[in-house]
């Protein structure tokens, strides 16, 4: 599945040895939507998201690693903006609109985490044409941590992109899940926790009552859709919600109180499709693609962790 | 009305002479709940505030001023929390839950806007004996912009506390609105959109068709009840949501898609009253007196702008 990014949209990571973050900009402002629907969320401006809210006009969604501390990226991606005269103008002033989500990828002795400067950097790497893997907000990410990190996967950030009828829609996705991911073609565990035998399916083992190295708030996947399909605000926050499905398919587990499971959508553009359950079905499909990609990619690197698992 | 800040809780304040940040500090971890109601909010980590999701601990509600640029200020507060060692522990880690709202007071022709330092400087300024008015988050409020900056009064921030059954409910308002306050007492606007003749009542103006000078996303009032009473999460969400009826009786109009409103609960305590209905009643109350007293002692301030209204 070829990855493009459409036109409006501009995507930008940056990233040390061990997070980072990744800018989705839409520099002339596109209409968007969220659903958040993982128990320990970490977020940023979602509430003039909602379809009551006047604001139609949203300028990025930053992804970032550093679990909360993280937000402080989106500060540098405001700056940005407004150096580059792009926000929502009131009052003579610029106001950049910057939504975004986090992950937990605390996993160094020190703290470490990106700053303000990261997303400055993230956004002056920002291009139509950027890659995707082990890089920006997916520079950290694991999955499969029942068992810990150390009996985990690495992961990354990846992508996916549908055509229907002329439109294209991307799904981007950082893919930190507690859960394991598992391929839909043949049903198996792709990344995943891992015992002596391989996969040791982490949703049996929490079925059958294994919790013991379960951490709070320590695991998220986030993703936004981008699309050029014109969507007004109420369905920008229906691809929103239904990509969520994307996720129920690909990740076992997903959205418990352990993931703060997060889903932006963005749509800039004009094109028309004949039916809204088009895209729908299309923004499904392309996040489990991109789930898929992101650990496949992911899981070619080695876990950087210095911190001892622990209750 | 006395004000009393409950045992748990710590206010501070940072400002310099045209914006500020108030930082309300449960360095134990207050249950929270919020409601957003108006049409153009800035706020951050909302979401973990939801009945559904499972953080059941908040540090910080900060309420700042610089719209959006102005949630840089909560980067401080976390950095601050943490090297205090408040926040929520996970994985070997210290994450403070700061979660707050933003008004605009983007009043001078530079942007100049809270940064991470203001948030800071707020929390050593922290204690149970704050003082309120136009400082903090207050400085740079104004209420009744219908007619423009130029027209409007000064406000502040503003508190007041109610005890019952043995607890105490505080409410803590920031009041930036573009309608006008009333004294529930008198029926009578006390500050607000002025012409030649006094106050001009801004809903009738409105009524009757007049808004030229309404500027998108430049109005909000933001706050947060702070009690000793033993809430749970849905709780806690009640009182935020039920405190905008204290918005509603002395702010007219309030929840417009000019405004922002934003109102936050954080319960700390083990104080048990008879009905939940009393302590509701407490916080409504509470509210309403807060908003007078932000404006009674704001008003006593000129607005300082450099800006030019304009559409």
């Amino acid at each position: 599945m070829q990855i493009f990014i459409p036109r409006g949209f501009e995507i930008g990571h940056f990233q040390d040895e061990f997070t980072g973050v990744t800018a989705i900009l839409c520099k002339k402002g596109a209409v968007g939507g969220c659903d958040v629907r993982g128990g320990a969320p970490g977020t940023r401006e979602t509430d003039l998201l909602r379809p009551e809210k006047m604001m139609d006009e949203v300028h990025a969604v930053v992804l970032s690693g550093g679990s909360a501390y993280g937000i402080a990226s989106t500060i540098g991606v405001m700056e940005y903006l407004k150096d580059n005269g792009c926000g929502y103008k009131t009052a003579g002033k610029i106001v950049p609109i910057v939504t975004g989500a986090v992950i937990f990828d605390l996993n160094q002795k020190e703290y470490h985490y990106p700053t303000a400067e990261y997303g400055v950097k993230a956004c002056q790497n920002a291009s139509r044409t950027p890659d995707f893997g082990n890089i920006g907000a997916g520079r950290g990410a694991t999955v499969g941590k029942i068992r810990g990190i150390k009996n985990a996967c690495k992961s990354g950030i990846g992508a996916a992109t549908l055509k229907v009828f002329g439109a294209y829609v991307t799904a981007i996705v950082v893919v930190n899940a507690m859960g394991d991911v598992i391929d839909q073609k043949s049903g198996k565990i792709i990344a995943g926790a891992k015992g002596k035998g391989g996969f040791i399916d982490t949703e049996k083992c929490l079925a059958e009552g294994e919790y013991g190295k379960l951490l709070l708030g320590t695991n998220t996947t986030i993703g936004c859709i981008i699309t050029d399909a014109k969507l007004d605000k109420v369905q920008a926050n229906k691809l929103a919600s239904i990509a969520h499905n994307g996720l129920a398919r690909t990740i076992r587990p997903v959205h418990t109180d352990y993931d703060g499971d997060a889903m932006f959508c963005l749509s800039k553009g004009s094109k028309l499709v004949p039916n809204f359950a088009i895209l729908q079905a299309a923004a499904v499909r392309a996040t489990e693609q991109a789930i898929v990609n992101a650990v496949s990619e992911g899981m070619k690197y080695d876990i950087i962790a210095d911190v001892e698992d622990e209750e």
